[in-house]
């Protein structure tokens, strides 16, 4: 099952990476404990829609950026996890060697 | 402050009743309790991951449809709610009667 929490964990930290900056550096700015912060972005816990908002700003940006990135990220996801529908020849009748 | 869950709760609202759905109808789709749902839909509760996995299929939309109408929204609130800056004419030298 495709969970909200584990996209929006790697989002936020590839967030966090591409400005170079530390987990301890982004806690900070957030006033969200280094610990929780480390298992939001893991996948492990949800982050309360407050805490969320936190770590936007201490990230700096809006929350609609951020689920901008989420949505691409999960429909990315759900393309790679999609069921395959292979293509099926038509039907052809069989000509066997005994009707040539 | 911009909630996430205020907003998906308004989103969720918004999608079963462009539908034509009643409450109960999506919470029995979904395996969801009614009562939760509906908490959901006021924005009262947080929906874990796994719930708003299940509240997606009940609707019969994928989870990045519903974060695409949810950025979507959000990005229209912020717009609402962003500070005003009036546009401020700029200084003069003031002309005083007695100079003229």
């Amino acid at each position: 099952m495709l969970l909200m929490r584990q996209e929006l964990g790697e989002v936020l930290r590839e967030i966090r990476q591409a400005q170079g900056r530390t987990l301890r550096d982004v806690a900070s700015s957030s006033a969200v404990s280094l610990g929780y912060l480390s298992e939001i972005e893991r996948g492990g816990k949800e982050a309360s829609s407050e805490l969320l908002a936190a770590i936007c700003a201490g990230l700096g940006l809006s929350l609609s950026e951020v689920l901008g990135q989420l949505r691409d990220r999960v429909e990315h996801v759900e393309t790679l996890t999609a069921p395959v529908s292979l293509p099926v020849a038509p039907a052809r009748e069989t000509v066997s060697a005994s009707a040539a």
